[in-house]
């Protein structure tokens, strides 16, 4: 066996004996290497009495080496290739998570968050260079219809202009924006719980198998591996850290989605909240995250998002108008003078300025404006509103 | 006639001599009192030209003295009292408006942003007492449902808390916000455009009635006066800078309503939003608001409004929380050995241990909790999960 393949086998061995993320290992990793990491834990050798408890369950039942070396065999079976940091292809930007600090994190999910050891991957795309250009869409599982619309016109939008969008396999949010993405002919990356041959929950396989065809599958875990529900959890660390920044657009008020929002805020990665109706409970969970942080930014769409991803001065979303009226035109004096005017009937020039409050001058100057715009007419020697527009509009209702 | 009586009569030719809110008339009566103000300007005396052409247009058409005079009798006839700053009842917080400034005005609204110069009040409660325990809550006219539900809700909270409603006298979100506070007993205050007896629109000519008998009509323009469109803009200052601070519930992209939080938002008022669908045209001024001021702050229901206007450590809303599961009670380790038990069948603590990657010991005290709390049973020398309470409750759906 070559040094690179025992040293894949190392690492493939260690993510297995305690789960991703899990700081010791990471940090044996990085002083020995994985092929003495190992070496030190299957002999007892961990440096944390609760590492080696775990270990010692999980090697009580079955050998470790045996394991990857099963894992190593599947891999090629199910047409995944497996990625290490000495990869070209490994994501950079998970390096970040080695500066992932939760504030006032008691939770192991929350403690233990150290970056991969290593990656399943299903697709053709070069996963680094993916993710480099990705942007996270995630959210509830039971979502509800408004949220399943706006997250597939943010996937369709952002494959539209060249990102890749990552979530997970969920029902609801999830696969709304890998669905827009893959409408768009993008390119969409489901990042798992589980093993990369067999996505979970089993009513999006279609969905998946469309994913690998066309864009990629990713796990932390080895293929078959049971999508356990701390796991998911584990894993959202890794779409907060991969990403370029993360779109909530439907959470109740806890829940995974949040949490991966959190974990992007707290590695300074653009966190973008899509808001709903305050009487939708599935979007509590986004309105305490922009009560919470001021990092928080509310998006409405995707022009917003990219805006917030894309560089300064490049894809600004433009400015919300509301639609256009003949009176907007209009300047106050204007729109003065042309109230003023009786519903029936001619006013005069002198009585006009009166009742509007300009001085004389300015009246006239308006009255020939109004005029311009076929707004009012002359009139039995003063000035009249004009009759509406043929086909006649419906007349537009006064502000109260 | 007495000096004071005098003085409301300079006040309130001065009011109808240029719109309320005019800079160089306000200081002028600042500098000399409105009885010298009134006489300057009827001679020719305005210190600006603009200023002159105004009165000129005005006192060309009618005597200004004689129009004050018959809209004091009016009041008097249409049961209203008039109000000035020498009144106990004024309202204090409207001397904010002098150090109203908005960044970048070049419209007549924005740069005329003076205090009223007096007002005309129908109902019994006192205006300043009122005013000083009131939220205002605006919002469009062509609100949506949804619109209309959130701000009845925020109207009844408000009042139920005996805090007073205060907003203009629209079809849409100002109707909602009233007839929420009136539904619960409380008092709402209209601040209108018009004359306070001859509400606009119409169509609420039912609710005005009921304001008057129970809240309060107010406005800075005497009775009869039309409900001319900029005055609906003029008259948003004083609903901004009257209140503790101002919800917007829905609002188009321009509109008067969002005005009004900037004018509030310039005054270090608490301008709070509510969010709603970013597919709702009438949500978009609200996003947008919270988008471009971080003073802006989301709110979602009369709890969080309470939170911002009400005295530190009072009135604080609950944190928002999901709906309780029994699996919520479990730590991560209690999650994984749970998750790790088969469907069917049993599992040996070891097998269990190793599977949820935990060690023996505390794979044992997980199980006892959860035999505890009736998740799993103990069958045939190892766990099994618990068979589904009766009646049988809808199994947790896996996350994914």
């Amino acid at each position: 066996m070559s040094t690179r393949d025992e040293r894949l086998l190392a690492r493939v061995a260690l993510t297995w004996l305690a789960e991703p993320g899990t700081w010791s290992v990471h940090r044996l990793v990085q002083q020995l290497g994985p092929v003495a990491a190992l070496d030190l834990l299957l002999d007892g050798g961990a440096p944390d009495r609760r590492l080696r408890d775990v270990v010692a369950a999980r090697t009580g039942a079955e050998d470790a080496r045996a394991v990857a070396v099963e894992a190593l065999a599947r891999t090629e079976r199910v047409g995944a290739r497996l990625l290490t940091p000495e990869d070209d292809e490994w994501p950079v930007r998970l390096g970040d998570l080695s500066r992932l600090v939760l504030a006032g994190a008691s939770r192991r999910v929350d403690l233990e968050t150290a970056p991969p050891l290593c990656f399943w991957v299903r697709g053709g795309w070069p996963l680094g260079e993916t993710l480099d250009r990705s942007v996270a869409v995630v959210g509830a599982r039971a979502a509800t219809g408004y949220g399943v619309h706006v997250a597939t016109e943010i996937g369709y939008g952002l494959a539209e202009r060249d990102w890749a969008v990552v979530s997970g396999g969920a029902f609801g949010i999830d696969a709304a924006a890998h669905r827009g993405a893959l409408t768009a002919g993008g390119v969409t990356v489901a990042v798992l719980a589980c093993g990369v041959d067999r996505p979970y929950p089993m009513g999006n396989a279609a969905l998946f198998d469309r994913i690998a065809d066309t864009g990629l599958l990713v796990s932390e875990w080895m293929p078959g591996a049971d999508p356990l529900r701390p796991r998911f959890l584990i894993r959202n660390r890794v779409i907060a850290a991969a990403t370029r920044g993360a779109v909530l657009v439907e959470a109740a008020a806890r829940s995974g989605a949040t949490q991966t929002l959190n974990r992007a805020i707290a590695m300074g990665r653009p966190a973008m909240i899509v808001p709903g109706p305050v009487t939708s409970a599935m979007s509590v969970g986004a309105h305490e995250l922009l009560r919470e942080h001021s990092a928080a930014r509310l998006v409405t769409g995707v022009a917003h998002v990219l805006e917030e991803v894309g560089r300064i001065g490049f894809d600004l979303a433009p400015p919300a108008r509301g639609p256009d009226r003949p009176t907007d035109l209009l300047d106050d004096e204007a729109t003065l003078v042309l109230e003023s005017l009786p519903r029936r009937g001619v006013l005069g020039v002198d009585a006009l300025a009166a009742r509007a409050g300009v001085d004389l001058r300015t009246a006239m100057r308006k009255l020939t404006l109004l005029e311009e715009l076929a707004m009012v007419i002359r009139r039995d020697g003063g000035y009249a509103l004009a009759p509406p527009a043929k086909p006649a509009t419906p007349a537009p209702e006064a502000q109260g």
